[in-house]
């Protein structure tokens, strides 16, 4: 069975519309999921443990009648130490790998972030104090969707800040529980994890119950009853940023390897049928090669069904100018990965504005920056990259200014402030800065 | 009239549950607003500036039979500079100090946040990049709520940043505009001033319209229609914080003039009556010398009814065993502002965990932090200082990732992507890290 994906071409008359088409995805809120929700978190904060122990044996089907209560839910540090111990060795050793150059990264990205302070001539000090969040919640999904990388990958940035609590949910459906997610959360430093899942568990986190002290942020992904929560307890805690179908943008310019470029597109495509793959090209007989490559190697990949769909729903392959305006048009799209697959792909990521990371080069696959370069696989997707970033450390901490004013300085300031005081209606902010003046009024 | 304060000590059996209670809020949600928003945004999004024009024409009852379309809501830079010229002196320069002294803090600011890169000795390079946002829009309340100081603090972070293109929306109920709002955008490099308000404002800036670029991210406070619409937008845009009620938290080792510290509580209760003041001291006398300063300055106040309504439904004096707890109280309550008037304000302020801006010492009052120490007057609220941080410069920045993997590079990683790809079953990202391998498999 043959591969149909879009083709379009920056010259055509009606591009700009194909690719608005192209890039259109709006996350529906489905209202049952919505009031399901709802109902569960109210639940949860009510009734605290006792509502958290009933849904988790419903709906994860907990066997033997379900747990006694939610301390059973615990996983103890012994067994996680124990299910990496018995991983097999390749595997242990890849996943060590990964944590340590994940670890050296986001170690990299701290000393970014030191806080600073400075005095004034007259004696006023200002600055800036960085300090890591108390305790994070880290969901992980169940089931199928449980992905080691990704315990790693949501951890680690918190351990590094310097995040005292780091408590773990993660559901196990029918009690299974998956080993190389506990191995990964033994690597990663994870100080405590519950066996729990869905809304409940992140209204146990974001509200506390008698056993799960409160969280200060929840991060990690989840499915639509997990975000519809998440977004329902902002503010109260602080989350992560609710992920879209994930992203690669592919530039191009006609050195690589097709086979390569077709495999980076699949390996986006595979996630889900939402996933979107685009390459851009300015050689028509490249992307040509590009295309025979895809149907060659799609019928050998055990998700071809999976990427099929993706590649026919979302995925395109464009034939662009020139290199510039594949720029341009991946500045538009700021995707969440972006390929410059290039002989001297440097020049063209100076161009590039908008995008969660830039794989550069034709040895940089997306996989590799997946699971082990070191930076965060946690990208901003849906055209997010305009405004925000990359998980990193510094979302697991937070600044306080500081101002520490000197007689002197509040003489200066003082009259300053009032004059806008007056000036805003507000006389008791003005009479505040006024009374720290000498002689006083 | 005499004023009510409630008055806590923290040896009561009960104190615990009382302070949760004095601190409980929770913004309520109304139905007729969210369904009111959701339908003029919808709109805006439908028919664009006809939809904002009609919107503004009505609701903010703009003159002569409303605006003939969008264009005609442009005030020109000319405008603005004549606003700014027209200005008294002495506020003109107040307004011009306060701007120097917040570009200084924020420069300081951004000199932290640089990006990075670190090549490894296979010659694997990886990174981070810092770029500033394209498009911003702020966000200024109209009537009596526009604060020109307001202008400052959000614009001004921006334009040091490197953001481009500063809109700011401004609504002219019955035509009217604040000079010295115009004045402050002068100053603060707004490239341009559109004055239009309320959700449709909003979603003009989201969406885009046919005379107004969609931005990026969308700050600045505003009133209940404009938060609701900030909510729904959000994921299409950045927001910043939506803001609760504004409080201050003052630890008092009892060596302060008690008529300043009175002020101070004044001066956070009179910005309306949700606003919080709460005074955290360990002398008992000194307490009661406060609440005799409270009585006697309050009847001289013009804001005095809201002060009142403040201090009685949401202001504590509490007594506390000692500067110590007062610090751990201090970081339970993770005030948006938090004054620490002690002769030695150091030793406490590094027992401090969570606190949106710390006023440390005696002359330090917050009202010379909201207009013109330099950091920035926009702070996180209800408690969300535990994982939140002023706004600031990197609020207008985001950060990319760079990975550019070199071939020896490649051969490591790649080995190590597979065995975990593999065993997540995503084979195509196995293979995609395979493929790069010598020799190829």
């Amino acid at each position: 069975m043959s591969i149909t994906i879009r083709k379009l071409d920056s010259t055509q008359a009606d591009f700009k519309q194909a690719l608005d088409a192209l890039l259109a995805f709006e996350a529906g809120t489905d209202a049952a999921i919505e009031t399901a929700v709802a109902a569960i978190l109210a639940d949860v904060k009510a009734r605290g443990d006792a509502a958290v122990l009933e849904y988790t044996n419903r709906f994860d089907r907990i066997p033997n009648g379900g747990a006694a209560n939610v301390a059973a839910f615990d996983i103890t540090q012994q067994e996680l130490q124990a299910a990496l111990a018995a991983l097999p060795a390749a595997q242990r050793e890849a996943l060590q790998t990964a944590a340590a150059r994940v670890r050296a990264f986001h170690e990299r990205q701290k000393r970014e972030l030191q806080g600073f302070s400075y005095t004034e001539p007259d004696g006023t000090v200002l600055g800036q104090k960085i300090t890591p969040l108390d305790r994070v919640g880290i969901y992980v999904p169940g089931g199928k969707a449980a992905y080691p990388s990704s315990v790693l990958m949501n951890a680690i940035p918190a351990q590094v800040a310097g995040v005292a609590e780091i408590v773990m949910v993660v559901p196990t459906p029918d009690g299974v529980k998956n080993q190389m997610v506990l191995a990964a959360a033994a690597i990663a430093g994870v100080t405590r994890v519950i066996t729990i899942g869905g809304a409940q568990a992140v209204g146990a986190l974001a509200y506390g119950t008698a056993s799960i002290a409160p969280v200060d942020k929840i991060v990690g992904p989840g499915n639509a009853y997990v975000a519809a929560a998440k977004r329902r307890v902002f503010g109260i805690v602080g989350i992560d940023m609710i992920a879209g179908p994930s992203e690669i943008l592919i530039l191009c310019d006609g050195t690589t390897e097709p086979d390569w470029v077709a495999m980076d597109l699949f390996s986006q495509a595979e996630h889900d049928e939402l996933a979107q793959a685009i390459l851009l090209c300015p050689d028509a007989a490249y992307l040509a090669r590009v295309e025979a490559s895809i149907e060659r190697l799609l019928p050998t990949m055990p998700r071809r069904d999976t990427i099929r769909t993706s590649l026919r729903d979302r995925g395109a392959l464009i034939k662009v100018r020139d290199m510039a305006e594949a720029c341009a048009i991946a500045n538009a799209i700021a995707a969440e990965h972006l390929e410059i697959s290039a002989e001297e792909p440097q020049q063209y990521a100076e161009q590039i504005r908008h995008a969660g990371a830039m794989f550069l080069g034709r040895f940089s696959s997306e996989s590799l920056g997946d699971y082990c370069c070191g930076p965060n696989h946690v990208l901003p997707t849906s055209r997010t990259a305009r405004f925000s970033s990359p998980l990193g450390v510094y979302d697991f901490q937070k600044r306080s200014s500081i101002i520490h004013v000197s007689e002197a300085g509040a003489q200066t300031l003082g009259k300053v402030a009032a004059e806008l005081a007056y000036g805003e209606g507000l006389q008791a902010h003005a009479r505040s800065a006024e009374l720290r003046l000498k002689p006083r009024p």
